[in-house]
């Protein structure tokens, strides 16, 4: 292939008329933009712009002598192509609705994107805030990896692979918005999605599983940006990847371009990026092949990826561009003049989308209202009312994933901004409503029969739980609370889907994870199903809610709790099996207080803490030391630690009657790690589960009213004869045993 | 194409000779093997063994109303072929060292595999056993899902993904031994592995990592085998899928075969498995087309998936088949005859690689003897002489990833039972050692100059942690002890690995992770590459080891837990920064029983829990609560709760000085999940992190002796007042206020 050149599989596109936006039918534009003829700058003053950004990079790496300078350098011609030539967006507005969605999946190239917003003139990426990178200062908006709280960062990245993945989310977001939304003449939705991406994102898992669902769902508005530099943090990528990176794309789904020379044409960069914004079919890979820290004498090397290049390196970089080399951290106001038409542009941008909105509120006043709702991050109705009430709910025993069903479907069939998904277990999860439509390309409807289309609000994710919690923060990052993403596997898995769980957490993204099949009660499929260690980690999770609610009408607090929590993503717990309904105990506020008195007794002998689907055993060990052994309990139900803990000191020490002379026990079939701090002793797992059904694998356990009272009594009766104290300092494992007496 | 064939590519290879291993070049067989040319059974007798097996399945779903009954219908031929034709093994000897290697990577086909080992006749699976699956006993050698404790089963599946994986750790397990041990004339190890995988493995983006990996070493000994159905829990893979997967398993270097009419058609299946076995070159990808649930009413479709087909639909089926619809669970003595020809095959087998041995270990003594303690699962040399002793290492403050480094190095390099790898980050997590060669294609050191061939024990797993824990589970279950796997990366990470971790913690495969870059000293790279909660989900693991030692002495003791625990994976969790070396205090000793005391004083008011890279607070308030405030503290240091909780009683007691009026305050930048077992008060982390240089991020924090010690003096004044059973019954968070006042 020539240099300069942009083939689009075998053909060649270098002859695509340099147009931005315009009226493309169907495709991702601004259909009321002006149509121009794209005026690219001068060879010499691209070049001088080239030259000066990648110095500007060496320099900002070398004033702390630390940070990533080999990527960003690299990309500096994509970078030119995409602030300047391609994207749409208003520096002055970073939240512009409308505006073109930018994801770095390669975050450590940070650098990258901080210079950019800088120098296009977004108002809070300050020359001072630009040259914060890696210093001393906490209020930095220069990171080691891009974060959302910033100005102009649509999602925190760094984690590889999730870029690529909230990009795919972000893009879906477009689609199913410009679905619902746009009318002929009114592209109210319409923005691109572009995605830069290292060689990680092809490697791992959670990239691949997010570039699978983009050619499934067809999603053209989606452009990923290959930094093809063929070096990792090991050196050549010929150690670790011998693929056909262009064929497995388009078997994936993808257009693939290719761009020959990525270090210094942009030209072929923009029509390549013209190219993915215009097509019609399906998302666009664009492979550009860069030189890793081009300029610097180990250009092309590891030892570029993640440390400063030394003062003599940058010297010689900066005579190689025709820098001074007396000058550091140098932009000129060339450099500016180049990037900074970028604010009137926007501006326009926003007011021609502004003045479509207005009239588009003219033609179609309901659905602008509704829209103007969504863009506020307003539910399109008031979802407390969709909550069943609790004489709504069966009082005979049912699965908490039912009653979690029995919650959601009515608040996802009836409000817009609900998008559930599963990763292929529709017929377990219970998430799916009555005529429900998936989220699908259209195309599928006629091809395959299937009842879906963009404007769909249920995913079928296939068996990639990683990707859908990843894609579901970028639906959810799309603009705050427009899209409420929900979903769904058996808990076990959302081991596997744990890395974008913490990465919604960190970003505050509200996304509500329903985790059925939770405890061993999951039963014959074994100990490979059967959490024991993983609510652990939810648990210790900052700004998470791990919710494991033990009948119907907590599952509905449950849901109050999760809906209502805005900035903090939440998981809501729930069991394969029958589990007895407590309409007399139970209690929705009680829920979304973290935990509360279920059963109480006056100058009671023990408090025990009953969760989840291992109520029961709370409630029937109640029943047999009482009416065995002469022991009163009382019953705490604790179904989320963490909204206990913002509780005033108070109400805690009431539930907890942390001042009484009664012992507390909980009853889980997890790891007891964390319940220390509630209890004084647990009835607890102690190693993994085994291949049972239902009804004998909590007994395998000894999950077994009277054993749990044989337990208890002895504890009972030794703080009755040596007091509270003796006990406290130590925590006693009530079940430990089974662990010599079964296993060895 | 037309039905009954097999292709190549392009290529029909429906020519290929049918023969059954023999002497064939650098491929995969047993070259003192008798060349026989295949004895096919007649096509009346195939049929009617697929018809008795198939209703066998439907019978056993049916017994206790549970199971998974489809795919193993539809896998009927692909077994016939495997365990009939193709495969070499010995039942009655299940371990056999050279026998190929079966995963049935969609577990929940169980039954599949149960059956055919039942009728091929391994001693164990008797009828009796068979017939138990999914009954209420506890000892049943059919669990919901295939458990490596069980005779003839290689590795615990059901998580999907993980099969796969393991199976590449299986294959590369034989090259690499092969590599070392084979001589010319002496094939010792030369199995193939055979992986069964339905649509999961070819979405969850575990498997694709594992796909790439197999094609960049091109494990010609792996044939991956598509159950290719088309349907998942949901229904149509079209629901969410739209590769094409012949295209992209061609992308990723593996010889594509299909198998038009996997349901009836063994030859074919059989002609594929062969090529599969003859390939030098690649790794093989066989796309077999089948039917789920084939036979009953509702074949091809998602119901008959998880759930047993019914009386009505079995009856159906057996006449369908030619079965007595009047008899059960039934296997005809003709059906045992077809199959029990593996017996004297399999001893056979077994007596010729016998007889091979014994000529190689005439010819090369020394080299079997070696090759004999690996296959016995013995290290190959005195491991324990090689840790550093105390004095060798440096009082210098030093990274305890570098001190890792110096402890596992002299290891891997001089104990060829290691294989040591990492995802991508040779340069950060010291692990490689000098000399290393790489684990690799041979062919990359004439094509890109790279150190390493299949003798190599150093991995270059590239950005996928989880493949890099999973395939490493595979190498360490190829034979016990034969392989010692150790994987690398950031801790933070390791949460993308943390379902591999967990597989390999559940069957007992002893594989160490070391978790570099551990808590907010990593510093710079902000809070996505930093762990809060991560360490809660590993503390709370059974069957795990998560250590993390305070100085280069603690890793020396962390290294000896982690190789002497056989039966237990670990992770060796070390910080990028500079910690100081306590030689005076810190004791290899002490790791190994999981806490000690570190610094003791005779009536100490407090006491103080150091943990890993965050010892030098506890040291240094101790301290400053001496000088500043006349409090008197000892400190336990405390790397592994596990390790600890195997002590006697008495020894946890004495540690821990329960009895003491001394409250005990754990000091970690983690979420303090777990320690409250061990503590009355903890100073800890209550939120993300946040990207600062390692001097100041722990500042930020609080993390600060003066204000470490500020917060424990009213603790203490407390305790002098009101005792310290005043204290306990409720846990104090003694640095959760910066929550509040940092962050809102």
């Amino acid at each position: 292939m020539a240099p300069s050149a942009v083939t689009v599989g075998d053909k060649d596109v270098a002859h695509l008329p340099l147009k931005l936006g315009g009226k493309q039918n169907g495709a991702n534009g601004h259909s009321e933009q002006h149509v121009d003829e794209l005026q690219m700058e001068s060879h010499d003053k691209t070049q001088y712009v080239l030259g000066s950004f990648r110095c500007l990079i060496a320099d900002l790496c070398q004033q702390f002598k630390m940070g990533h300078p080999g990527s960003a350098m690299g990309m500096a011609a994509i970078g030119v192509a995409l602030w300047k030539y391609a994207m749409k967006y208003s520096p002055e507005n970073a939240n512009f609705f409308n505006r073109d969605r930018f994801v770095l999946s390669n975050g450590h190239a940070c650098l990258f994107q901080y210079t950019f917003l800088h120098l296009v003139g977004y108002k809070n990426m300050t020359f001072e805030q630009l040259t914060s990178y890696h210093s001393d200062r906490w209020d930095s908006y220069c990171p080691g990896h891009p974060e959302i709280e910033h100005e102009g960062i649509e999602v925190t990245t760094g984690p590889l692979g999730q870029g690529i993945a909230n990009a795919v989310g972000l893009a879906m977001a477009t689609k199913h918005l410009g679905a619902v939304y746009n009318r002929p003449g009114y592209e109210m939705v319409n923005n691109m999605t572009w995605v830069m991406i290292g060689d990680a994102c092809l490697q791992e898992g959670l990239g691949m599983e997010s570039i699978q669902l983009a050619g499934h769902w067809r999603l053209n508005n989606l452009c990923v940006i290959y930094d093809n530099n063929q070096i990792t943090c090991d050196g050549s990528v010929d150690l670790c990847m011998a693929e056909d990176v262009n064929m497995k794309m388009r078997a994936s789904g993808f257009e693939v371009l290719e761009v020959e020379d990525g270090n210094y044409d942009v030209e072929s960069i923009v029509k390549a990026l013209i190219s993915a914004r215009a097509n019609q079919e399906r998302p666009t890979f664009i492979n550009v092949r860069t030189t890793i820290g081009v300029g610097s004498a180990n250009a092309n090397n590891a030892a570029v990826h993640g440390a400063p290049l030394g003062k003599e390196d940058i010297a010689n970089i900066k005579k190689t561009y025709g820098m001074d080399v007396e000058k550091t951290l140098e932009v000129s106001q060339d450099v500016y003049d180049f990037f900074r038409e970028a604010v009137p542009r926007g501006r326009q941008l926003e007011n021609d989308w502004n003045d479509q909105l207005s009239r588009y509120s003219k033609e179609h006043p309901e659905l602008a209202a509704e829209f103007k709702k969504r863009m506020k991050g307003e539910m399109l109705d008031d979802w407390t009312k969709y909550i069943p009430k609790k004489e709504d709910f069966s009082t005979e025993p049912t699965p908490s994933r039912k009653s979690a069903g029995n919650v959601c479907n009515p608040l996802a069939q009836n409000i817009g901004n609900f998008m559930v998904g599963t990763a292929d277990l529709t017929p377990s999860v219970n998430m799916a409503w009555k005529n429900k439509v998936d989220f699908q390309n259209p195309n599928l409807r006629t091809a395959c029969g299937i009842n879906g289309d963009y404007t769909g609000r249920y995913i079928h994710w296939g068996i990639r739980e990683h990707a859908m919690a990843s894609v579901s923060n970028g639906m959810a990052a799309f603009q705050k609370g427009c899209i409420l993403p929900v979903t769904s596997s058996f808990f076990m898995f959302y081991i596997y889907a744990a890395p974008g769980v913490r990465m919604g957490a960190l970003q505050s993204l509200q996304v509500i994870h329903i985790a059925t099949h939770d405890s061993i009660g999951t039963g014959e499929d074994g100990p490979t199903h059967q959490p024991i260690e993983l609510a652990a980690l939810y648990r210790a999770m900052p700004n998470f809610l791990y919710i494991r609610p033990c009948d119907s009408e907590e599952a509905a607090g449950a849901f109050i709790s999760a809906v209502g929590a805005k900035d903090t993503p939440s998981m809501i717990s729930v069991a394969r099996q029958n589990v007895a309904q407590y309409p007399q105990y139970s209690s929705r506020e009680g829920v979304q207080k973290g935990a509360y008195v279920f059963i109480e007794e006056e100058d009671a002998d023990v408090t025990l803490i009953g969760v989840g689907a291992e109520m029961c055993f709370a409630v029937d060990t109640r029943k047999v030391l009482k009416e065995k052994h002469g022991i009163k309990a009382r019953i705490i139900s604790f179904p989320c630690q963490r909204l206990f803990e913002a509780q005033p000191i108070e109400y805690r020490r009431e539930v907890l009657q942390n001042r009484s002379k009664a012992p507390r026990v909980v009853i889980e079939a997890y790891s007891v790690n964390g319940w220390e701090r509630y209890a004084d002793a647990g009835f607890s797992m102690h190693s993994f589960g085994h291949s049972l059904p239902r009804e004998y694998v909590y007994g395998r356990f000894n999950f077994d009213a009277d054993k749990i009272a044989a337990k208890i009594k002895p504890l009972v009766e030794d703080v009755r004869s040596n007091g509270i104290e003796s006990l406290r300092g130590e925590f006693r494992d009530l079940n430990a045993d089974y662990v010599r007496d079964v296993f060895h």
